[in-house]
């Protein structure tokens, strides 16, 4: 720290991300990220636009939001495209909590969550996940506080029904209620259509896992028109160039071949159900996920030691340190080929141990 | 303006970027963007990088902060790239000033800075340039307050000698200078390499300008290297992947083909020279400038009727409402015929006025 740094950031402690490897050799199934690539119209549309970066990229991002607006079908004042959904999240943050207006949210989620707080000054608390891990929707009913809740959670995958959520964002309507829907493609259903009926929801939404993208940084949010014009002041004060001409175009491309990531999607939830029966057969407790990872235990090899015997097979998985979790980890669902490997390793690596 | 807005930002006022037509036909001379487009390498490796898109971009961005300190002759953990320079300069903003330590500015410079302090909540003071628009140092000289200075300025395209900035430096030791070199490259002599001998220094920079590179959204700070972990802090506590793969590889191809960038400065160095004289030969008062734009005021023509005149003969200059400068107009340079264009069309607008 330097000895300039503000007082007020002197105990933040920063997000840590994943492993990113520099070199290739890993099969990464510690990030979340997509086994499958762009599809081919995002990629001839991003190798069009190397040409024209010498022109600043469009703040209002007409293009994009008219295409997200039309996919979801809400209108485009209801939608604002960000640097990675990680921005929109902290857009809002920013924008409706502060010292009057603490968040919440469970103890057991998106570790970012804390941070933003904290880098906002916001009070938050922390309300725990059941035993089984799920979320008791009853501690976030009329609660009188801002929500944040990962729907499918992260690190778990375990889903919340749409109608859980609607208890929540009606029971709070003098709060504001994020929910992070970064894997809902993978098997839950969105609460988008909600924003058209509530004035105190946003969805947050992300190209990084469904939408093999995420190296472009994209990621947007849907709210009532206030809301999002309230996070558009938060955007021009900040950073309105935030989404580049690549990834804009890129997000436009992939919307229109909505039905290659779809087939995405399915490809990996049988992978899913695969990958999961077979932890289960080798002894793992497996959550039940809606996302494009599971979250599971062993009772024979604790989470780092699986991690790290995995990692010296050349493969990368994420283990946790909180007390809570800390013998479980969360593999990233890849390909059948991926999770058949993934499993052979495993079932080696228990027999050694034998 | 929704209910749930922090009552923090209710007199917030975001910042106006220039015009962005969504037609291509105008001739933009109002944004400062380069007329050249960017290096062959630049966009081979961009449009490699689309098909990669699934997997997440460097948050340390390794490969693009090596060359940078190569280039620049510092080391790599000097250097932190960042979403476009308006990023570096909101987490320089965030991370040293604050309601002890405030912030002062020329009252004619980048229309940001007071955004950036209003949205952190930073006291300000603006330092009126001298009648001539250029910086008074002596306004500067051991004012124990953090400052941040457009070097050259914008809009007027002046630019303070490197002895000059270094007083300012040296003799605010304990205060964290900025010095924006977002044009240094049409002109001036950068203070980076003074980043070296002070720690209370940081120079930030972007790939918009002299780099061809205003859609891919890439700027980056030089500094001490504990104002750079503190900055990282900032960067790792809101958006740790700020900088998508597309970008990184350019800014990568970019620096190895530094020459290239160079030689479209010179021409455009070349084409200001043609400009200034050509205006100043038809009654313009034309600023001294280092930038790639010149700032003109006309005696038979006020700023905003030429604005309109040129925008219906399809060329987009930038005018400005503000006092002091109401009469100016920011004409950015661009290719020696372009320049010709314009010098026609004003030519041709004196004379149906007279």
């Amino acid at each position: 720290m330097s000895r300039f740094f503000s007082k007020k950031y002197s105990t933040l402690v920063p997000y840590t991300p994943g492993e990113q490897p520099k070199d290739v050799k890993y099969i990464k199934l510690n990030t979340n990220e997509s086994p499958y690539p762009p599809s081919k119209g995002v990629i001839e549309a991003v190798s069009k636009e190397g040409g024209w970066l010498q022109l600043y990229s469009d703040p209002e991002c007409s293009l994009l939001h008219k295409e997200l607006s039309s996919l979801y079908k809400v209108e485009k004042s209801q939608v604002l495209a960000t640097n990675g959904s990680d921005e929109i999240l902290n857009f809002a943050f920013m924008a409706f909590s502060d010292k009057e207006n603490p968040i919440v949210f469970p103890d057991i989620t998106y570790g970012f969550y804390p941070v933003f707080a904290e880098i906002n000054n916001i009070p938050y608390e922390k309300i725990p996940l059941k035993d089984d891990f799920s979320i008791d929707v009853n501690d976030y009913i009329g609660i009188n506080k801002n929500i944040v809740i990962a729907n499918p959670n992260a690190p778990t995958g375990m889903y919340l029904e749409l109608c859980e959520i609607e208890k929540i964002v009606k029971s709070n309507p003098n709060n504001v209620i994020i929910i992070d829907e970064a894997y809902i493609d993978f098997g839950g259903e969105s609460a988008i259509p909600l924003t058209q009926k509530y004035d105190n929801l946003i969805v947050t939404r992300t190209f990084s896992k469904s939408y093999s993208m995420a190296g472009a940084r994209l990621g947007f949010g849907v709210a009532n028109e206030a809301l999002i014009a309230d996070m558009n002041t938060i955007k021009y004060s900040t950073n309105p160039y935030n989404v580049n001409r690549m990834s804009q175009i890129a997000g436009v491309f992939a919307i229109r071949e909505n039905d290659y990531y779809m087939s995405n999607c399915a490809k990996i939830i049988e992978a899913r159900k695969y990958a999961t029966k077979e932890l289960e057969g080798l002894g793992f407790k497996v959550l039940p996920s809606c996302a494009n990872f599971v979250f599971a235990k062993s009772e024979s090899i604790g989470g780092e030691e699986l991690y790290l015997e995995l990692k010296s097979r050349g493969i990368l998985i994420r283990h946790f340190t909180s007390e809570r979790i800390k013998d479980f980890n969360r593999i990233t669902i890849g390909t059948k080929e991926q999770m058949e490997f993934l499993i052979k390793e495993i079932k080696s690596i228990l027999e050694e141990k034998r």
